[in-house]
């Protein structure tokens, strides 16, 4: 589970994944801290229900993948924080929403009372439609300059498609009436947590790929690793909910058997989920150590996605 | 209200406003039905409440003005057609939410019921993300081009402002805690309506002058032009609230005062309110008029929004 200092490019002293999770965070948190309007800035209910989500303590797995997929290009931290934090925006947004009484009706997320708890259910839905607005803005916006205008244009093309009608709304939408059916297929399962959860974890690597000037064949295989690792993620996701308690989650446990969700462990049992987890877990190592410098923190952060406790 | 065939340049033919304003929504129509996906493209409900709203009967106002201001500055309607789109999208998107039981809670629209009412909340509001998501990912997408990539890159950062936190949400989101006032003070009421509803009027005007390629100065009027015709088309929306009936409204009429919500009318009575209407016509009109052409048919679309009557 460590790495040798040396062994990550553009992360010197940093002796581990655990410490590279943990700078990547704190540098995260901070241009998210900048980027968001403060809790009194006009109307301060809604700045005020946006950042109740967003500084909920999640793990920003997907702004540091962005981060990550553009150290293995050459790409300076400063050329792609911004649009990591857009990626993360868009993510809460996807949880606000999904956490709301008409879909997943949750109370707790991240450990605290989901934000239409606390803000009641309209401006719940207003901070996810904020959200997802200037999570998308930030692409057209950063990296600043003329010169980017291109890659800006292309990260978006690639975002929406990972996060629309077939993508991550998608997925949501195939997942609301799966828990019509009594017994959803193998096939259905995995489609659904393809889109709903893999699709933005791909566009989040491939966002930081883009913009660090990578070429095609680079972001093919890129991309190859995001799938393998998003799929990895809902696995480990939908293990942790059958093993875990709330306490360590965070989040309600057992939930999605209790609801009819569609789970890997529901189709394939507990231990040949496990078996299918390990293998993305190797397929996302042996293809991010083809990218140049051994696809720099790739493997190892492969390697936490299906290890991590929560 | 009509103007000579000559004085509407790009409309050859077209006589008057009316059929100027049938054209453009027979247009944008076409362009919606080849945009968005069919009925049964999985996920089907999804698409299918998304062409349940966007093909509820809309004026299309929105689309329109943005091919109108294109055609000042000489744009093909081919260029800016698809943009013109995204901008309806969007506004689709905004109606879907408003409409939802926790926001305004509104059955009718457009004369057909409500896309909750008919796909149930949590589709609904799945429609509204995904109109919001491909909405702003249009500007991505087209014009198509790499000439084109700061020209579309400019206009996400018009359009993402007006309809953020300090746009259009940002005037729902007060609009809803105005309901909760006992008397919404005149500045507020210009406040709520002129992000809630005027500024995305705004944004489609600019839209269609950038990609056509419009001058500082030139974007600067008709800017000025936007937020005039968007004040007087809400405060139209006002007047119609307390004076039509629900079957030419076609959704419920007298909900405004019954909600206790902010309008024109309500602050300062319906005979002023009349006359702040027909100043903002008025000046929209000489505005419109100072760009080249005489602004087109902006001057005459500008006294369609003060006197249509639904």
């Amino acid at each position: 589970m460590t790495t040798g200092t040396d062994a990550v490019p553009g992360t010197a002293g940093v002796g581990s994944v655990a410490a590279y999770l943990a700078a990547g965070r704190q540098d995260v948190d901070a241009a998210l801290e900048r980027l968001l309007p403060g809790p009194d800035a006009w109307p301060s209910a809604l700045h005020r229900a946006i950042r109740h989500s967003v500084f909920a303590g999640g793990k920003r797995l997907r702004p540091i993948l962005c981060l990550a997929a553009g150290e293995v290009f050459g790409a300076r931290r400063e050329l792609v924080i911004e649009p990591a934090c857009g990626l993360e925006m868009i993510h809460t947004y996807s949880l606000i929403h999904d956490d709301l009484p008409a879909l997943d009706n949750d109370d707790l997320r991240r450990g605290v009372p989901t934000c239409h708890v606390v803000f009641g259910e309209a401006t719940a839905i207003l901070a996810g439609d904020s959200l997802l607005t200037h999570g998308l803005g930030i692409f057209a916006q950063y990296p600043r300059g003329e010169a980017h205008a291109s890659a800006k244009v292309r990260v978006l093309q690639a975002v929406v498609e990972a996060i629309g009608t077939q993508g991550m709304i998608g997925g949501q939408a195939a997942d609301l009436e799966a828990e019509k059916e009594s017994a959803p297929t193998a096939e259905l399962v995995a489609r659904i947590h393809e889109n709903k959860t893999g699709r933005l974890i791909r566009a989040s690597l491939l966002a930081g790929a883009i913009l660090a000037g990578a070429g095609e064949d680079e972001l093919a295989r890129v991309d190859h690793y995001g799938r393998r690792i998003g799929l990895a993620f809902q696995i480990k996701d939908d293990l942790l909910d059958v093993e875990s308690d709330a306490a360590t989650l965070g989040k309600a446990a057992g939930k999605d058997s209790a609801h009819g969700k569609a789970t890997f462990p529901g189709v394939w049992g507990v231990e040949r989920s496990r078996q299918i987890l390990a293998e993305n877990v190797d397929e996302a190592v042996a293809t991010a150590s083809s990218l140049p410098g051994g696809g720099g923190v790739l493997p190892e952060l492969a390697r936490f996605v299906g290890s991590r406790k929560s």
